[in-house]
């Protein structure tokens, strides 16, 4: 029997109509089945109607309007101009990766051309290409109600890849969700798209998403959210029969490292922005910095004070749902009770629903405590940091090199900072997905260069983004054609190269015909 | 206490001297604690030492001279003239991915400038590019004693992409793993490289390579060999504390589609090469073709006569080692004791050496056999294939959509019969890394298109070839640095483009500066 469930507004606790219903064993068998069966049609198509579908997409999200940031709105209580924000970076992410469809180079097409004559034995012609892994079950997150959801990152990178998508909603916001899944599917109409390229599962039990991942169709996983979540996923992606490749990102800490003399110049500005930045959206970013390392310096107290004054008066923000609010005091509270470890201060703000409200704190911890404590560098999901000063730059060094991996590692520091740690720099290179300077961590653009990924825990596979144009490199896999004529091949390696992209024709990179 | 244990020579049964010395636990730990710490450093290096560390390598291995070969021989009885080929590829191989080092493009730089008027916000700059991901535990196969060995593709492949090797040597050719590490560590000395940059660990027990995998130092494995070798390093390495992923290429049986016209017009010709690659090495190569699909036709069965007789007359090979013997005769057995198969013909020719002896054959079964048995399209490991005649098109396609994930599959096929037979293409590029046309899949050619992969279970990741300069990809993952001045970036991603490689600037391929 299927479960009804409904959305709660988390800041006044209500209820919110409809009923959305649990999706059954059966149902997301036949959703999976269903996309196992366009995949073959869906790959087969060329670039252009792939390309036609993603930028329809776009254009179907756009013309819900106003009512999917309202519904948005009341499912997850993030601000409107923020969701108006996420909507057209949700739009641009569609139309970007229809430029990368359009423009083909991405196949990362390789002709080797045959030498008969070689001797001992004559060379075979060899060409090769990238093709779509199969259909991708993509887990919605709750932070980005539609960027990281149903029409989100992963499912517009999959679509682009020639992938089959079936999405598991997050059930923190069903109606967004629905409202997204009927965009996708107008548009999937719109531009006559085989049945079943794209479905939804719904339910707020951990089974569903099981029952997806777990289903011989879908051969590869696409998820953002928490350590326990994803792990669970990859856990049993490697049980199945099959085996499949999950991609999880997970979140991390994402260290500051705030250095001498920009400490001792602008250490006041500094703890501006990064207390904006760990109180952004209530601190339910992925790369919202939760850790910061501060460099010895006389002006070190200083920067820490400002930064906890900040935080303290700071107003408590409205989490997306009671059980992330929950969470976040329970997790400070344990932080906190760690020997060596105190409250250094903690907003008083109330927000609309004692049972979503968060208020931003600051912890604060010595180096000792830290190297004692690896808890400390790992998430706290909320409008938390920890501050540790150091009293050497050796000892930062050393605090840097115990680090796990993190999606982002970002520096505060002048021109002779920089060049006076240049190891600091080599060692968070080996530890972070990206690394920002003089910047806050929060706001991810969607280009061709970002990386939003990191070594483990911050995600499950260190090679994966899961934003920026390199994101549908997750859902393809190479195919070598050996001795294929020219009119067997797929266009994208034929001789004349009819789609004019980039090749590596016998090691030279070239749009030329070989 | 170290356990000793000696190489046999195949053809004779002769225990080899010297006595070698299974590693340790203590051992192990040192090895891999000493990669770790030469990662940073060897990373570090510019990209002409790397390259020059990896052409040394090349150099050192033919130095070795005669010793190698007779070594490699009297431990595997594979034939000189393959050792010599074998290793001139080794040689050429490591050459190779110098070239890709001192290219230098293999890195995907990307630069996405800054717009710092951009509204609501500026856009940063942002640069990214591939990184290695650590020290890397390559596993010998037995095989290739040379080129998928101790010196072969997987370590210098993970050596050119920046990562330190620690090699389980394969017990079947610890003579040859010795002098091949002493090549590489000669190399190393010439070319001045870290300290612990390439270890080796020996030994017969599967403890010493689960100590390996399970080693925090070690960031990726690589693994040539038997899919439950593979899978239970796959395995090993998911119940880490910190998981790390898994490059297995576990074989397969490389089906062959001989197709109607090609039948009719050339059967005997093509059964005639499909016996010589069958036989080819005693039938020891991962794309060895292990299971020969027949389209109707009246030519069909003088074509599976033919291939019989040729398999029947086919002298025995000598297998590596006794225990490969033993399993592709109970393999064997086995298959051939399934209702609906039976032994169409096997030779009677005897081996240097009864324990290593193997006698090619020819399984026969009808397509509903097949359709009820997977295990027919499953790796023999052996010089053995089994024919399958259809009596329709159709069904020919039904089977192909059964199969599971192959490194290879094969069409004999005239225009005309590719032009009939779009469909069973399409299905085959689903299901296999190469597909080759009028040729064995036995003989893969070191090149940049190609790909020796495919789908689970050929390999645990359907993305990732073990031979082709792509083979560096999967020791790398991004990092991208965002608004750090040209002076603290590494110099892939500075403004001039010291090294002129090709980099994708705001989306364009260019060799250009920004």
């Amino acid at each position: 029997m299927s479960q009804p469930f409904r959305a709660t507004d988390p800041a006044t606790g209500e209820s919110l109509e409809p009923s959305f219903f649990e999706s059954t064993a059966e149902e997301v068998d036949a959703v999976a089945r269903a996309a196992a069966s366009a995949f073959a049609p869906y790959a087969a198509l060329p670039a252009d109607r792939r390309s036609a579908f993603l930028r329809a997409i776009g254009e179907q999200l756009q013309a819900l309007g106003d009512p999917l940031l309202e519904r948005a709105r009341r499912e997850t209580a993030l601000p409107r101009p923020r969701l108006e924000g996420e909507r057209t970076r949700t739009v641009n992410q569609a139309r970007l990766f229809a430029d990368v469809v359009d423009e083909g180079s991405w196949v990362d097409a390789r002709i080797d051309r045959a030498q008969p004559q070689r001797q001992p034995a004559p060379k075979p012609d060899l060409r090769r290409m990238l093709v779509p892994l199969g259909p991708v079950a993509v887990f919605g997150s709750s932070n980005f109600p539609l960027a990281f959801s149903v029409a989100g990152g992963d499912t517009v990178s999959a679509l682009a890849a020639g992938c089959p998508v079936v999405v598991k909603a997050h059930p923190a916001h069903p109606g967004t969700s629905e409202l997204a899944a009927r965009a996708v599917r107008a548009a999937a109409r719109a531009t006559d798209m085989p049945d079943g390229v794209f479905g939804v599962v719904h339910g707020p039990s951990p089974a569903v998403g099981q029952a997806l991942v777990a289903h011989p169709a879908i051969q590869a996983v696409a998820f953002t959210g928490s350590f326990r979540g994803g792990t669970a996923l990859a856990q049993a992606a490697a049980r199945r029969a099959q085996p499949v490749p999950v991609f999880a990102e997970m979140g991390s800490a994402n260290p500051v490292f705030v250095l001498p003399e920009a400490l001792a110049t602008r250490g006041q500005a500094v703890a501006d922005v990064l207390a904006a930045s760990v109180t952004l959206g209530c601190g339910q970013f992925c790369t919202s910095p939760g850790l910061t390392l501060v460099a010895p310096s006389p002006a070190a107290e200083a920067f820490v004070g400002r930064l906890g004054a900040k935080l303290a008066e700071a107003p408590a923000g409205t989490m997306v749902h009671a059980g992330i609010k929950r969470a976040y005091d329970a997790e400070l509270a344990a932080v906190a009770a760690l020997p060596g470890v105190r409250v250094a201060s903690r907003s008083a703000g109330r927000g609309a629903n004692p049972a979503t409200e968060a208020q931003p704190a600051l912890l604060l911890a010595d180096a000792a405590t830290m190297a004692a404590h690896q808890r400390l560098a790992e998430e706290i999901y909320g409008p938390v940091t920890v501050a540790v000063p150091f009293s050497s730059g050796d000892e930062m060094v050393a605090a840097a090199r115990r680090l796990h991996g993190h999606l982002t590692a970002t520096l505060f520091a002048t021109e002779r900072d920089l060049a006076e740690n240049r190891e600091l720099v080599a060692v968070l290179a080996g530890k972070a997905g990206r690394l920002v300077l003089n910047g806050v961590p929060t706001g991810v653009e969607v280009t061709h260069a970002m990386h939003h990924g990191g070594p483990w825990p911050a995600t499950t596979d260190p090679r994966a983004t899961s934003v920026g144009t390199a994101a549908i490199l997750r859902f393809a896999r190479p195919v070598c054609y050996q001795d294929f004529p020219d009119a067997a091949l797929p266009e994208e390696l034929r001789d004349r190269n009819p789609r004019g992209i980039f090749r590596l024709v016998d090691g030279r990179l070239t749009r030329d015909s070989p």
